[in-house]
């Protein structure tokens, strides 16, 4: 634990990069080699990272409500601890969890699914569905956060869209201003709607030779 | 056009980080320093590249079928034409896009909802989701292809659901099978059926002060 505080410092103050063994080791006072006894390598580190704040997630989320509330509420509780740190939400993207804390987390996911009447087998989909949405998101958003080249690529778009020719792009020139509207947590929101409606709504084919 | 040929060519054999414009100047048998006319820097000659690659993929949609099924398929062949192109879909999700055919397929996929009977001001932000959607998972297939650690890390995950104890992870050892059920193309075509139904079930709240 004292290893995962240690990273969680330097990954918030000097970002992924500096997330190493060495200054690790540094930061603890100790050789690099005493602390491969818990962690195997950088990547190890990183997800170890990872899964302390999915710990985190779970532990701050309420018992009541309906099943969809408390759905909408654990994937909003993980997109923002993604979106404190970026640099996990990114890795997150294209990687393959398996700690503990994350298979507890699409443990709980599908067991709301579940009890929302959802069958095993589209539930089973569903979870990677809604965390991938709320992954790519905290990392999109993150990215805009983080970097002023996103920002200003950010405004470029929204100058091509308000200046955008009605007859080359007519939907656009046309709907200008709602494409750029609404915060980013009233669009993740309404995303989970979205999601969750469709979820609710639509079964696989059934099992084909594929 | 010689420029982003030259660029797609080195992208296919060499990977990313090697299209610079040193490297294509040298592919043209040219100065740098002469290509600077058509290209600003490397960034906007990947920002180049993509919307290339997207002016491939409205050439060859559909014209005949439902809205919805026409709205498939043009995700469809955005989602594998990134899925050939890793680095580029990676990058498409941390940036934002401004190209002419990136703006032509956004404009197709608003023209289409909104023939699909979708409220203008839900069809705005639809698109953003089905776009995150199809490039999330060009992404994550794509580095899942590219990567061995990926790989690894996918048997692992596999491993951890298979094993999964099911007195700590119940849903997760009673679905195991499903979780990891069904090829990267089925999956995809069943995500776009729900994000489909669901925009079509799930209207925005009214605008309130944000």
């Amino acid at each position: 634990q004292g290893i995962i505080d240690a990273a969680l410092t330097i990954l918030r103050d000097e970002g992924l990069n500096k997330v190493t063994m060495r200054r690790i080791a540094a930061a603890l006072d100790t050789g690099a080699a005493s602390l491969y006894v818990y962690v195997r390598d950088t990547e190890d580190l990183h997800a170890q990272i990872l899964d302390a704040l999915l710990g985190s997630v779970a532990a701050s989320l309420p018992v009541g409500g309906t099943w969809s509330a408390r759905l909408a509420a654990a994937l909003t509780r993980y997109m923002r601890t993604l979106f404190d740190y970026p640099d996990i939400a990114r890795l997150t993207l294209f990687n393959w969890p398996t700690g503990p804390n994350y298979l507890a987390f699409v443990d709980l996911l599908l067991a709301l699914l579940v009890e929302g009447g959802i069958p095993d087998r589209d539930a089973a989909w569903a979870v990677d569905l809604l965390l991938q949405f709320a992954t790519a998101t905290a990392t999109e958003q993150g990215a805009r956060k983080a970097s002023s080249r996103a920002a200003e690529e950010l405004s470029a778009l929204a100058t091509a869209i308000t200046r955008a020719d009605v007859a080359t792009y007519p939907q656009i020139a046309r709907l200008g201003g709602e494409l750029l509207s609404g915060s980013g947590a009233t669009r993740f929101a309404w995303g989970l709607d979205v999601l969750i409606a469709g979820i609710l709504g639509t079964r696989r084919p059934p099992t084909v030779q594929e």
